[in-house]
């Protein structure tokens, strides 16, 4: 691989620290074996440059070569296409990887963040748009409960679909939402207990801690 | 291309016709000039089979040959895989498209389903969850209505990304939800007056009307 480089943020508040998306690129990079470069763009002031590289001022974003690409799902693609690592080369077996990655991130992720940010305000009045959004996730967790009571990966082998799903889940399990769930359970368990991603973990905490 | 079955709900409620994603998948395959046949599966009882090719017990989902793909992502990206036409084959252009794929899915549609829901229900309720996730959305809206003002399609020419994104803001625009953002609702209209989603935006109503 050519010169990668993670760009994520200097600084974070403690609240989002070891759940920042830089790390999902980190434990991809480290499942694959490569060396990479992490570059800090400021949390506080985000400028121009910033935004030519990621449209919503977020992080992170990943340089390989003269391509800089932004969404985790996007970067998680291209590095998982050059790695059979992240995902095998067998059409159908990369096709199940790719739907599963899109799983994570538009069946699961897409309920599961507004009842994370939810949580995040402290506010516990029930209407019934929160309801519906609790049911929401609700539903998608008892089907994906289903699925993973059966394997032990997502798509055969682990993959870059499992860095996704398991990262999107473990925000979820920080509010005592994966309580009903025990087959989710075992499966964050399962996928962060792997040297990768605890070494990816611990990068970004002293990553963040070193701004302090 | 071999031969392509999407399949669908035999009938939906009035409220989503014309927004269930199949429309994504219809709008493509028009683009890009392939054939296609429709099936559908009941909306009422989903069985093992349904699960079997959507796990969470959505539609649509697309068999090319021995490949069954779900997730309207996926699905997208498998086809825009096949056709220059739907994603151009230069790696740089490519690159580009997917990552506006993704942030259609996950920085814009992450906080714009939710928002939906909402407004489906009739909650006018103000709760400093619902501020939060009303403040999510119009952070992201402003930063693309940023990118919108600036260009005709977000990565250079007409490609899939722009099926997903302008399907993404047409939900928003349905609850009134791009007022603030003029060059929002330019893109959708440029979008969709284009004669593809004109077809299978029809195709999609006369499909679910026929069920009636």
């Amino acid at each position: 691989m050519a010169d990668l480089i993670l760009t994520t943020f200097d600084w974070v508040p403690e609240t989002p620290r070891g759940f920042v998306r830089d790390l999902r690129v980190r434990w991809a990079l480290e499942e694959a074996g490569w060396s990479y470069r992490v570059e800090s763009v400021p949390f506080r002031a985000r400028d121009a440059e910033h935004f030519s590289h990621q449209p919503f001022g977020q992080v992170p974003w990943l340089t390989d070569g003269d391509i800089s690409i932004f969404e985790s799902g996007a970067i998680l693609l291209h590095l998982a296409e050059r790695s059979d690592v992240l995902m095998p080369d067998d059409p159908r077996a990369r096709s199940e990887v790719i739907e599963w990655l899109f799983a994570a991130l538009n069946s699961v992720e897409m309920a599961s963040l507004p009842w994370s940010l939810y949580r995040f305000t402290g506010d516990t009045e029930e209407t019934p748009g929160r309801e519906m959004l609790d049911k929401f996730l609700d539903t998608r967790l008892q089907h994906l409960e289903a699925v993973l009571a059966g394997r032990e990966w997502l798509a055969g082998a682990f993959s870059v679909a499992d860095i996704l799903m398991a990262d999107v889940l473990r925000l979820v399990e920080r509010f005592d939402g994966l309580a009903n769930y025990p087959a989710c359970r075992g499966y964050v368990a399962r996928a962060t207990v792997r040297p990768s991603f605890v070494k990816a973990h611990s990068d970004q905490m002293a990553h963040f801690a070193a701004a302090d």
